[in-house]
């Protein structure tokens, strides 16, 4: 056993020496991808593809040896699963364990040292696939587990049934921090949802899964010591201690950290119904329906505060057995600590001047209380106040400032300024947002505070049934973000993967595709779902927080239904965006302006692309009304389906003008761009998402 | 509040007194459908449909009044989220509390108990629908939730919204006993699994879940007083017993009494992992990864054996609260037994002549710890020995004798033969099987002693993913079955509405539509699956237990893949179903033989039906060919898909022939009868689904 151990050590090192740190061209991505049109995300540091194919058939099997631990024998299981899943192959070995090894395996797994989930653990790994065999090698199982996912990644077929292309990856982590955020609290999902989620992650390649667990609309987790913090602010709907427990294990096997997030002293009605003690305000509290900032607060004045927190963190410090420990201290408006006496009295004899320095104050206190049970602070960036000692990790929210004047400070810090994906944002826009910024010249020592970034699922306009669609699969992009190397910024090629990728997390139970279908289904009441499809594929939820204001007066509530057209739509609508893409490349030959890449999508010529994408949309109407007309929840839409069917007409018009070699009259073409203004309005909280392409195609046609 | 109790009481007696019991024929519930079409399904008792319709907007609010418990403000709620999301309708009710009283609300519902879960327990309810209003009644919550069922599925739309049909509803179910047997042994399932498919029973009325938990192949609870079972015996796949109270609980709300099946002495395997000693076999164990009769059993012999049964049945008698507790007792073929020098000896002894009698003597002793543990015995039919008492139920599955045989000798008892839901038959076949046997001519007290029946789910071709679809819509049919009265047995109007109840209970989370789209995805590598789905709707997996012999020498293993094209097709083909019944009306006109009513389905003529989609199947071999040709994993369908298009032709051409007044000589049709003799031959253990219909149209197209 030494002897191999060594052999084994020896192996290792020689893989990982021959590492190229060289700095490759965003061109060199690309380059892979024509080579061999590889689908890998995130892509990895280095990686050496060849010609050959390493086939594969049922007498497949692997061996793990080494220092091998759950982590490495659970994802080796799942990993033969899901190959025998995919290829239909009918492998024999069941459950992988601790003496799975065999000579004669086609995959060799050897790891120097059982998986860990600590932050900075190595979690570097090589593999290389040759006609001979497939070797994969890490110093420990988190990277056992990441050269597994890119293995199945590189799963394709030809004729002669399924392969592995031949390669050489030597792969490690641009940043050690890449995280998901999810709100459970404004709307709470089972454990299910989250245990799909992480296995989404791994998929990705990210390791710190962040839990927001009390807000003003539902406090969501068992409190053995505090017990009306859930059975009172939860609506019974909350995780127990036990069910926590099962998913910090289930993330700790897949690499993942699970840390928690109690958001303090604002955001924090639902405590207050069974401890009002703990309140600002002497208020009867109810659990809060309504989205936005609200006005109570913890009293940082009382003495029960603390002694209260003092004994909830140390509960919680020993459930959630990560070092880090979230305590939110954002969007505290300071309402009801002006309304209290007490308070008032508190600040002026402690000579504090305002809330900013009354919440640090609160802050220095609870970290405190977190030093004691070895927990390090992690808080949103408002908590980055003078006095508060660098020891605490800043998450950067409000924008890219604050980040980089706490790297400065020598804070450490994580990024979500752009990587909110509630926000209905493109995949583009938060997948070109790094968290180096480049403008901002840090010194590489500065540079290294920076631990990465967390994507925020923030759950106002998500369930279970469609958080998924939410988080998935953008959320993919900005993985490859937090791990590839910093040049491997193709948009074109990123969405090209972006499709696979997808397609792929449907095998571990994600529903972000079948719940769209299944919620068009229902909104056509089991009609033909194509028409609404076409719709669908065009139009995207208005940005940022602008859903919030429903009409005049109304406005969302947290039983609001979530099973509109707006909720199964696209964050990143498919067809506009392809539309979009073949109108620029169509217009080339009319414009010298324009500095489009040649394109990744249109193997047939763009103009043919479009004709067909309009002629489909401006004929759409006709079919759709029909089925409107029998589902009254689809009323909200007719105008909207209208709208495309002429915004179609228009661009079909005016590429008929182009190819007729026409001009439009400055008369017409402002006719023309008024009328697609106006289609520019959001209807049911839709907008459609081609507008701006034809709008294009009508200028390019227009006269000087 | 009594007098309020008073009046209540006096309403509910008023409205239960107007039950009518007259029988009503077939016809009867044709003509509800009729009438409306009303998508109930179980259908009621008895039912009156007025023409009047209750239309509802954002301002529909319910009331509950009377003694209310957690099963109505549960359900209430759910109701409230779920008609909100089929609807859009921003309702603001949020959480229905036992509180939840207002005299304005269109909804009132009055209930005369809290529910309960016990066998025999009062499900009746009364729901009335006016313009004016919507009444509730029960004498407990039982009937309520079953009423709000109802009502849900009563939700209609016109073009001025969305409405309840105004109707009289009087309904209670026509036997107590309304089961589905989940087998998680040899396959294990999530919790989310099962408690999706519990959302699903109470949609359809039942109230049973039977859960089949050891096996060969599996122990899947946690034991605290013997742990190496689930240790030992479960590749870490199990339910923790937190999560079996998490399963209990929330069958409870919902109506459903729990109850464990603990196999024995047979189908034993995977408790002699840990614990040997329990074994007839001196000999190394581990879990079995193929299907069919093991010989591993219980030692009936060795005290050790009752004492540790009466150690583990007292932990599971308090786990479980429900009075009953099945001990399996199928399958004993008594090879270790005869193996077993001490079992000889002691048969020998006790002058036990075979292995019945010394299984009987088993029985007896467990029937002892039961008793002791107040917990009634259920065993599969093998149980019904001489010398058994008759305070046990008899579960009977391989076939009617013994059921009947048990009735008539005062055991209680339940129908599984006919509802075994894992043999890949039509729903017809299963909707038509009566738990009472018109020909057995049972006497009315004999008939009280059928208790109803369970819907038996054995896993051996299913997984998480395709589970639901096994179960569901087939097992709807059945509930049906167990609730509506005896004449209710239209079958083409079981298939009309079944296919709205199906859509249905995609609400509930259910996975049965959408994962055989994912699965097409995942068969196709993400291409086009219409010629994949048009395949699949003609096609259905080998009836009964013959997909246990793959091809020769192979045989599936537990880890064998469940993604083939077999495992996502129906049990219950529809387009093929609804090819034969085209085919039946369309040779009506050339055949006097035929007695089908006029059909649900065709408002089209069927022969344009049939040439359409002959049409389609005759084209699909050239597409699919493309797919395949990309996806080894589809190449065992070649063939399939090859002959489906040449079946399709022969149709085409035999409808052309007959439509021009030609006939086939007798040598052409013994031809074509032949060819279609060999296309009914399994192709990759799938059916095609439509020869028979095509057989037909031939024999009607040759001359006499």
């Amino acid at each position: 056993m030494k002897i191999k151990g060594i052999i084994m050590i020896i192996m290792v090192l020689m893989l990982f020496n021959c590492k190229q740190n060289e700095i490759r061209s965003d061109a060199d991505v690309t380059k892979i991808k024509n080579d061999e049109k590889i689908n890998l995300m995130p892509i990895p540091k280095d990686m050496h593809l060849s010609k050959g194919r390493h086939y594969i058939n049922e007498n497949f099997k692997l061996s793990v040896e080494g220092q091998i631990g759950k982590m490495t024998t659970n994802n080796a299981t799942r990993f033969l699963r899901r190959l025998s899943g995919r290829t239909g192959l009918f492998l024999d070995q069941d459950f992988i364990t601790t003496k799975s090894k065999c000579d004669s395996a086609e995959l060799k797994i050897i790891s120097g040292g059982i998986g860990k989930v600590k932050l900075n653990v190595d979690e570097s790994y090589s593999l290389e696939v040759s006609e001979d065999g497939i070797g994969l090698f890490a110093n420990n199982g988190n990277g056992i587990i990441y050269g597994l996912e890119t293995l199945l990644q590189l799963l394709k077929a030809d004729e002669n049934g399924y392969y592995f292309t031949n390669c050489k990856i030597e792969d490690e982590p641009r940043f050690p921090w890449r995280g998901l955020m999810i709100d459970v609290c404004r709307h709470f999902y089972p454990i299910n949802v989250i245990k799909r989620n992480i296995d989404a992650m791994l998929a990705m390649k990210m390791n710190v899964l962040h839990l927001h667990l009390s807000e003003d609309q539902g406090f969501r987790i068992e409190s053995k010591v505090f017990p009306k913090l859930h059975e009172k602010g939860s609506d019974g709907l909350y995780f127990t201690q036990n069910q926590m427990k099962e998913i910090i294990e289930y993330a700790r096997v897949r690499g993942i950290r699970v840390y928690p997030e109690f958001d303090m002293p604002s955001h924090s009605t639902s405590w207050f119904l069974g401890y009002p003690k703990l309140s600002s305000l002497d208020t009867v509290y109810s659990v809060e329906r309504t989205w936005g900032v609200q006005d109570p607060a913890m009293n940082p004045a009382n003495e029960y505060t603390y002694q209260f927190l003092d004994k909830f963190i140390g509960e919680m410090s020993e459930l959630f057995p990560d070092e880090y420990f979230h305590i939110g201290g954002d969007e505290n408006n300071g309402i009801h600590w002006k309304k209290n006496k007490d308070i008032q009295k508190y600040m002026k004899e402690n000579e504090i001047k305002d809330k900013h320095e009354l919440q640090t104050k609160f802050n220095q206190r609870i970290l405190k209380i977190l030093t004691k049970y070895n927990k390090k602070m992690v808080g949103w960036d408002e908590i980055l106040q003078p006095n508060m000692p660098n020891n605490i990790i800043i998450q950067s929210w409000r924008g890219k400032e604050a980040m980089i004047e706490a790297a400065k400070k020598s804070y450490n810090t994580i990024l979500s300024n752009g990587y909110y994906i509630d926000l209905f944002w493109d995949t583009e826009r938060h997948y070109l947002n790094d968290p180096i910024i480049k403008d901002a010249n840090l010194s590489p020592d500065v540079e290294k505070n920076i631990l990465g970034g967390e994507v925020t699922s923030w759950a106002e306009f998500t369930k279970a049934e469609n958080v998924d669609s939410r988080i998935w699969p953008r959320t993919a992009a900005i993985a490859e973000r937090f791990w590839s190397p910093k040049y491997v910024k193709n948009v074109d090629d990123m969405y090209r993967r972006l499709e696979t990728v997808s397609f792929h997390l449907e095998e571990l139970g994600l529903t972000h595709i079948k719940n769209r279908e299944m919620g068009m289904r229902r909104l056509t009441n089991n009609e033909d779902v194509n028409s609404l499809r076409n719709l669908v594929n065009v139009v995207e939820p208005i940005e940022n927080y602008t859903r919030h204001r429903r009409g005049e007066k109304k406005r969302y509530l947290q039983q609001s239904p979530l099973t509109r057209v707006v909720d199964i739509s696209y964050s990143d609508a498919p067809i506009a965006r392809k539309i979009r893409k073949a109108t620029n490349e169509y217009i080339k030959k009319y414009s010298s302006e324009t500095t489009e890449k040649s394109s990744l999508y249109f193997t047939n010529n763009p103009k043919q692309y479009l004709i067909n994408e309009l002629n489909k949309l401006s004929n759409n109407h006709k079919k759709l009304e029909l089925i409107i007309a029998n589902s009254p929840v689809l009323k909200e839409i007719k105008p909207l389906s209208e709208n495309i069917s002429k915004v179609a007409k228009i661009g079909l018009e005016t590429i008929d003008h182009l190819e007729s070699n026409k001009k439009f009259s400055q008369k017409k073409e402002q006719e023309l761009l008024k009328i697609l203004t106006d289609f520019k309005k959001p209807i049911a909280e839709l907008e459609i998402r081609i507008v701006s392409a034809v709008e294009k195609l009508v200028m390019v046609a227009s006269g000087e």
